[in-house]
């Protein structure tokens, strides 16, 4: 647990690096399942990496936990979005209450679903100011994300809900990778060209209000980002030390573990990104982490939507790898 | 059902067109759930497109069937694949006995799944002499497509097995859509770059032996085609009067309904591309017909199995439409 900047800058640089054994055992039952070799694409990769992430030749999706982590912004107030503040805890609601599309989309992929509110009646600093959050505040709110991944799970998905943070998310962008923000802003829930502009400028003078911090990655999420932002960097160091795969959501739940590329070369090693939404830079973002979505539905949403989505082809996978028949068992001549 | 060609041609040209109440009701119902409008991209489409074709303003994914059309293929004495023209009839047991990668996808998927082996033992004629089937051929593999479709379904998938039916596909987009087999074929299951040559030769000499029957898409997939293509364009008019939507999966699928956009218009307004894969001209051929693929995975197996894999798109469509709060039900302030 980290009790200072220092430990979590620790924690981020000292990761598990998987189970090769386990890949290549995965990688071996690929070549003789009965299908020209390389014939399900990504369906062949992807059950492959759960196979290094989770550590087992035969991975397993029976226990897949979709977490959603919720967070208010006190940059609401220069107009960012096209909703009201308010509707972050009315969407909370929603959630627990089973109205929103993630809670169908967790019952369609037979998944679990905790929401997590983060001290939504303290909005974080308006960081065109100050930091978004104090070091304590930002340290709580990567524990929380931390505390919130089951002990044992065979994979988590990441998404989120914050009137704003699509704006933070751009913001983090730009502080991590250059640019300003006119190049990382879109229009999030639909924001019109004037929202646009104003998006722009508020990272514009986030940047330049905290740029003598930008070098350090972790700074970086606490000036610009938002609690929803840092519990989604805690839950995927905590996945990684517990042998769970991770699937990021969209541009914002992306943004919040790109810190983590930063401070080590594999650090996003064990992360999948689950789609790339129709928010304009997500696609940018993903590059630059190397990260390639498995989905491209022109969703925008977030909630962990696509993440969750995304679970369903993952379970293809999964069910060609472990229950497909071998060219000897079937009897099948190989090419 | 067709007793000539004749009677298929006009069956060809009389569509239902679908059901625009339910279309405008599946719409109105999108723009009150609680979401940012849009923001479900290619899920909101989905589902109206469903309920349009379905002809009910909530559709429903209960009863899905995925369909696996087998032929043999007499072109296949040119070396044209990189497996023996024995694997279809292996496969096809493979299919029976639960082994392949369609049955863990119909499993994941709630499926149920349809084999159809079609006189295996007698493959289509060698298309670079004579064609592919008789007239009376072609009619009685169109009818076991017809027939093979159920009563009742929510939805149905195509797909096929038939080493060499990537270069009849290849055959019928050529004579569909003008072009030489060189432009046309691809990989399929694996041929180097010899393959590659003979197959657009064997493509080529087709479409010289068949060429004034060209102007005559029926006459195209009977003379270029084989008893599996025959029997999805068949299942796919079947499933039109039954307003059973179809999901279509790869190369071989696709060149085998193209056929009816050619003869009317809307011919394939009620089918949806599962997936592009990785065959060459896949994409090109879905350009053609204007149908957006819903996956891009790089699979390029057959058997259905980017179709199937789609479905679960479409449950996680459905399951939005049907089970979200909207605004007022929920307590969410709109934009």
């Amino acid at each position: 647990m980290p009790g200072s900047m220092f430990d979590l800058r620790a924690l981020c640089q000292a990761l598990p690096t998987g189970n090769a054994r386990a890949e290549a055992s995965a990688s071996e039952r690929q070549s003789m399942l009965t299908k020209p070799p390389g014939s399900l694409g990504r369906l062949e990769t992807l059950a492959i990496h759960l196979a290094r992430w989770q550590g087992a030749g035969k991975p397993r999706l029976d226990a897949v936990h979709v977490l959603i982590f919720a967070g208010t912004h006190g940059m609401t107030k220069h107009g960012v979005s096209a909703f009201p503040a308010e509707v972050t805890v009315q969407m909370v609601a929603n959630f627990q209450a089973g109205g929103a599309a993630i809670n169908q989309l967790a019952k369609a992929a037979g998944a679990t679903l905790g929401v997590i509110p983060l001290s939504l009646d303290r909005p974080t600093a308006d960081f065109t100011v100050e930091p978004a959050m104090s070091e304590a505040e930002f340290l709580a709110a990567v524990q929380a994300g931390m505390d919130a991944v089951p002990e044992s799970a065979d994979l988590v998905c990441l998404g989120e809900m914050g009137i704003g943070n699509t704006t933070a998310a751009a913001a983090v962008s730009a502080g991590l990778f250059g640019g300003t923000g006119d190049e990382w802003v879109g229009r999030g829930t639909g924001v019109d060209d004037e929202g646009l502009k104003r998006k722009a400028a508020v990272v514009d003078l986030g940047l330049e209000r905290h740029r003598e911090r930008l070098g350090d990655p972790l700074e970086v999420l606490r000036c610009l980002g938002g609690r929803e932002l840092a519990a989604m960097l805690g839950a995927t160091l905590a996945a990684r030390r517990r042998s769970i795969p991770i699937v990021v959501d969209g541009f914002v739940a992306t943004a919040a573990v790109a810190p983590l590329a930063r401070l080590a070369q594999d650090g996003l090693a064990h992360v999948l990104a689950g789609h790339v939404s129709a928010e304009a830079q997500h696609a940018r973002l993903l590059n630059r982490l190397g990260l390639e979505p498995i989905l491209d539905l022109g969703m925008r949403l977030g909630e962990g939507s696509g993440a969750c989505l995304a679970v369903q082809i993952l379970k293809g996978a999964v069910a060609c790898h472990n229950g497909m028949a071998t060219f000897a068992e079937a009897g099948v001549s190989a090419g």
